[in-house]
């Protein structure tokens, strides 16, 4: 059965978070990017990044493995790369910092390679990546975390569900948002089986130890999409993001090293200057064609649009923003109980 | 049955296709990048691209869609960024010209994003993302060609099985090299099932159509990697390329324009200085340590190792360039039959 739900309306969800995170002793502006990123997740329809982990970051931070008063530095060793330390902020005040630095740098250069050291739980990679489309610039992000997924040949959890985006700006068409991770499924997928009590698809999960399985229950470790495909891309996004940065996962997890297992994160994000190569508004218009060649093409089910990547999530930020949020009940009391036990102001839910 | 095959030395073989297309009018030092491209794709044991194309060239050459001796230029309206006219040059020596000029700007700015306009047939990717890490940089590279893999939802050939390639340098451990198509199954594994009369997977191959199928003869079009994911790479590839560049492919092909069919492929080239992070021996320690540490895992299977990308490939390579090339015998004799027709001398078979 599916959970019972409200509407919430998005400012009144961001100010309720944000005010959350300031009263855990955040700094406002940190408090308000965390917030933004959380419920644009909500209204983009991919709620399992929202703000149901709202209070992860206060737990992150509460067993010390994020800060709530990170002090971010950024150095500019070369005119085009950036490396961001992190200090462990959570995910979302480090990466919004890194792309928007990745986007000044870029306008200068042309492009610009930023690399996020140490940062804690990022969020929705798709987020960072808009920015810099939002900017009329392509957005390209990769992170890598603590291993979750399996890797072709090996047993258990071997690499990270590594996501890889990529953002496009269009003109009348939404921007082209690609936001994957490198596994078959998410692992929130396998909890929405488990909840739902049904059968997972064949070759998309495995046990603990490494068994294929169908179960949900006993479903453990997603497997990385395409066998060797999708676990060559976590493994080399582990190089360019973790390693690059001086800062290993993989290695030091399974290595039985100090901290080895604590939970972090690191992440590269890169913005390339459309500009550069040509008037942006003939980019934009080129792009649109482009997607409207492919949404236009012979459908192999005449009921079923052909989508490009991004388009769905436009749609529902439209009509969420519009609509309000429809949060699980659960979810919107828990986050009114942390509020009023923190002795904030209760939120007005009517639409702005 | 397995075709007969014939080992042919490296040298040789390059020296042949060297001279081939020095007789067909390219210049000498084209004509040797283009060979050793080739040459390398076998060594590889991408025997797919390698040699067996070789007269493909000549033919893109004969029918005008190529040019034997093109003038290929390089701007740089940014510091980091590189726009290569490649002006129907045979891919290999305009993606090998402009990696080369992308690691000489990454060396200064610490990154270089390169992108190549109207190229043809492009070879092995990882050829030229390799070439970056054999400078001790890292090399990403994609491509954007003629559609012949379908798109999720639609009916048909819509986008191209634009391929990824990413190397990183590493110490003891050979480099580390992914180099991926989007599709789920390449066109040259469809026509090796064909040859030997095997039926194919499910759910890895559609008709000319759109209808699934597992016969062979009938298999048109592969199918994108983990459908919409796969399908959204190779999307948001052919924006990256060619669109940037301003020679879209996907929406000329599909709207009938003119030359709209004619075949050429579009590519990004990105050289990152790995300097610029760390020092360069500690991050290739760093990287054979996480190499190591994933090979030794649990296996699945205790009698198959666990390998990442490009273990294979370096293998391949070692036992090819000590034991020649295990070449199918009538390819050898038809590039044999080739260099006489045009009056070479014959090739030497004993190992340099």
């Amino acid at each position: 059965m599916p959970p019972e739900r409200v509407p919430v309306p998005a400012p009144a969800l961001e100010r309720l978070v944000t005010d959350i995170y300031v009263a855990h002793g955040m700094r406002d502006a940190d408090a308000a990017v965390l917030a933004r990123v959380l419920v644009w997740a909500n209204l983009r329809g991919i709620d399992s990044h929202g703000v149901s982990r709202a209070l992860r970051y206060v737990e992150l931070v509460d067993k010390g493995d994020a800060k709530a008063r990170p002090e971010i530095s950024v150095r500019r060793p070369r005119a085009s790369v950036l490396v961001v330390e992190a200090d462990r902020a959570p995910g979302p005040v480090a990466l919004n910092a890194a792309m928007a630095e990745a986007i000044e740098t870029a306008r200068e250069t042309g492009v610009a390679w930023a690399a996020v050291r140490a940062t804690t739980l990022t969020g929705a990679l798709g987020y960072y990546t808009s920015l810099a489309a939002d900017a009329g610039m392509i957005g390209i992000g990769m992170v890598a975390g603590m291993p979750n997924m399996a890797y072709e040949g090996a047993r258990g959890a071997a690499v990270a569900t590594s996501p890889l985006s990529i953002a496009v700006p269009a003109e009348r068409e939404p921007t082209v948002l690609l936001d994957m991770a490198t596994a078959v499924i998410a692992l929130g997928k396998i909890t929405q089986y488990r909840n739902q009590g049904k059968e997972l698809p064949p070759a998309v999960a495995v046990t603990k130890d490494g068994t294929p399985t169908t179960d949900p229950e006993l479903a453990a470790v997603p497997l990385p999409l395409g066998g060797a495909k999708g676990s060559g891309m976590s493994l080399v996004f582990e190089l360019l993001t973790s390693v690059l940065a001086g800062n290993a996962i993989v290695s030091s997890f399974h290595n039985g090293q100090p901290d080895g297992k604590r939970h972090r994160q690191n992440a590269a994000l890169v913005a390339l200057d459309v500009s550069a190569f040509a008037p942006l508004d003939e980019f934009r218009r080129a792009v649109d064609e482009t997607l409207e060649t492919v949404k236009g093409l012979p459908r192999m089910d005449e009921s079923e649009a052909i989508r490009f990547p991004g388009e769905r999530g436009a749609r529902s930020e439209a009509e969420r923003r519009a609509g309000g949020i429809p949060l699980p009940k659960k979810l919107w009391e828990s986050l009114r109980a942390e509020g009023e036990r923190l002795g904030l102001k209760a939120p007005d839910l009517e639409p702005a």
